[in-house]
C-alpha cells in the first residue's frame, strides 16, 4: 500500500489510540473504508468536536463543555462531602450506585513517579485548596485499589489529615455475590482485619 | 457523564470501530482528551481525508486514491498472472515476500452466506471478465485458508476452470521454521497428501 497516502495516514492515526497496534489499525481502517464510511465521518466529527469543545470543570476537573459541570452546579448535592476519584469513568461508576450525593474531585490521573506524573499533574494543590475552603467536612478517597491508586490515596490522606480534615477511604473487603473459596487471599486478609 | 454530549458522541463514534466496546471506547476517549488532543485532531483529519479520497481501483478493486492503482499501472508487472486475495492487507503480505511480480485482484471480502455476502459483493463478475479477457494465463488463488476463504477459492476455481483457464492455489503445508511436534494434525495431513 506504498502509494496510498490517505490510507497510511489513517492507519497511523488509528495507532494513536491506546492498545491499537499496526494490525488492529489496518483492520479498523479496512472495516471503516469497506463497510462503514458513514461511521468514519461520524467518528471524525466527534473527534473534532470533542477535542475542541471539551475542557475541565473549574471546580472538580472532570470533562465538561461548560465552565462548571452539571454535577458541581447541582444545588441538591451535599457540599460537605468531597469524593476523590481518578477518572470521569470512576466518577460515573460511583454515580451509578446512587449511594453518594456529595460532590467530586476528579484527579484525571494518579501519582505515578515512573511515568513522571507528580502532584502537579493531578491538581493536588487545587484539591487541597478546595478541601480546606471551609465547606468540606469529609473527603472520601475513592482512587483505585491498585498500587498507584493506593499510593495516591495515601499522599492525599496524609496531607489532608495534617490540615485537620476528616479523611475516609472506600471500604476494602469481599465483593458482593462472591464465594470465599474463590476470593484472593489478600482480599480475605483485608476483610478480616477490617471486620465490623 | 449525562450532560456531556461531545464526550458521549466521541465514545459512540469510537464504538463504531471493530472490536471496540463501551469500556475500550471510554478508555480511548479519556486517553485522547487527557493526554493526546493533537492525536485526536490528527485522527479526525485522517478519517475525513481517507473516507472522501479513497476509492477502489477500477481494475483490481484495491484501495487507491487514483482511478487505477500504482500496482496495476506498473509496466514491469507480468500481466499474464493474476493473484486473487481477500483484502489489501493480504495483498501487502504477498508483496512483502517479493516472490510474485504479477497483477492482483482484491475481492475486498469473502463469500459468506451467513453474513449475506454473495458473489456480487466481492465483484466476481468483474474478476471473471478480467480473467477471460485474453491477457491472463494463470489465476493464483491466495484467499485465506479459513472455511470461508477455502469456499471462496473453490467457487472461483470451478467457474474459471469451466472457462478453460489455468487456476492454481497457494500451497498448503508445514510453515517455515516450525517443528513437526507442534504443528496441528490437519496441516501435517495436508502436507503429507501434497508431498513432492
Amino acid at each position: 500500500m506504498a502509494d496510498n497516502n490517505s490510507l497510511n495516514a489513517l492507519i497511523e492515526g488509528l495507532r494513536r489510540l491506546p492498545g491499537v497496534g499496526v494490525k488492529s489499525a489496518s483492520r479498523m481502517a479496512f472495516h471503516l473504508l469497506q463497510h462503514d464510511r458513514a461511521g468514519a465521518q461520524v467518528l471524525a466529527q466527534a473527534l473534532q468536536q470533542a477535542s475542541t469543545q471539551i475542557r475541565h470543570c473549574a471546580r472538580c476537573h472532570t470533562f465538561t463543555e461548560s465552565e462548571i459541570c452539571q454535577t458541581c452546579l447541582d444545588p441538591s448535592r451535599d457540599a460537605s462531602k468531597l469524593c476523590v476519584v481518578e477518572t470521569p469513568a470512576d466518577q460515573a461508576a460511583v454515580e451509578r450506585t446512587s449511594a453518594y450525593r456529595g460532590l467530586y474531585f476528579v484527579l484525571m490521573g494518579k501519582l505515578s513517579p515512573l511515568d513522571g506524573i507528580g502532584p502537579n499533574d493531578i491538581g493536588l494543590a487545587k484539591l487541597f485548596d478546595r478541601a480546606t475552603s471551609g465547606l468540606v467536612q469529609e473527603v472520601i478517597l475513592a482512587t483505585n485499589f491498585t498500587a498507584e491508586g493506593e499510593a495516591t490515596a495515601h499522599v492525599i490522606a496524609e496531607a489532608l489529615k495534617a490540615r485537620g480534615l476528616k479523611v475516609t477511604r472506600l471500604a476494602r473487603g469481599v465483593p458482593a455475590g462472591s464465594e470465599l473459596e474463590y476470593v484472593d487471599l489478600g482480599t480475605i486478609a483485608h476483610a478480616m482485619v477490617d471486620r465490623r
